[in-house]
């Protein structure tokens, strides 16, 4: 099992469309092969800084949720929204 | 529900020992009134940064973590072994 936070950072004053459009990921990222759970979260200091907290059976199946369609469409009309790439990290849980 | 991650950022050289020493806050954490998850991650791509995703039932809870023996006495211990002051934000679960 593989864990992934993303961190992704919306330009000032595009906050609001980014949340829409971030909002529609969990729904059906949940309902792809291999996710064990998906969350999203808003910073509750910061209103630009969103993240997500995933976890995926294998390497494969957050490979394949990346190419997948609605991640795609959300990558494309989020692009002009963000303030700067999305650090994305995979983390190992300790305890 | 609250929702909490610190960032924990250990000092190059140092993050064996920082490892050791973080590892004993979930245990303890998730036995203190109020506690409704507490995990702690490792990023795969910098040994030097660590993460926990919390969970408390309100921020009475969460403020009595941070008062509690075993966050103080873990708190001295990591004080010297940090590239920085731990970054600890709030999030609200958006979906």
């Amino acid at each position: 099992m593989i864990r992934i936070m993303a961190r992704i950072t919306a330009r000032a004053g595009s906050e609001g469309e980014l949340r829409q459009v971030l909002q529609e990921l969990p729904g059906p990222s949940r309902g792809e092969e291999g996710c064990l759970g998906y969350e999203l979260f808003l910073n509750e200091d910061d209103p630009c800084e969103f993240v997500t907290v995933e976890q995926w059976r294998d390497q494969a199946a957050a490979d394949a949720h990346l190419n997948s369609a609605h991640v795609v469409s959300v990558i494309g009309r989020a692009s002009g929204l963000l303030a700067q790439t999305p650090l994305i990290h995979r983390f190992r849980q300790l305890a």
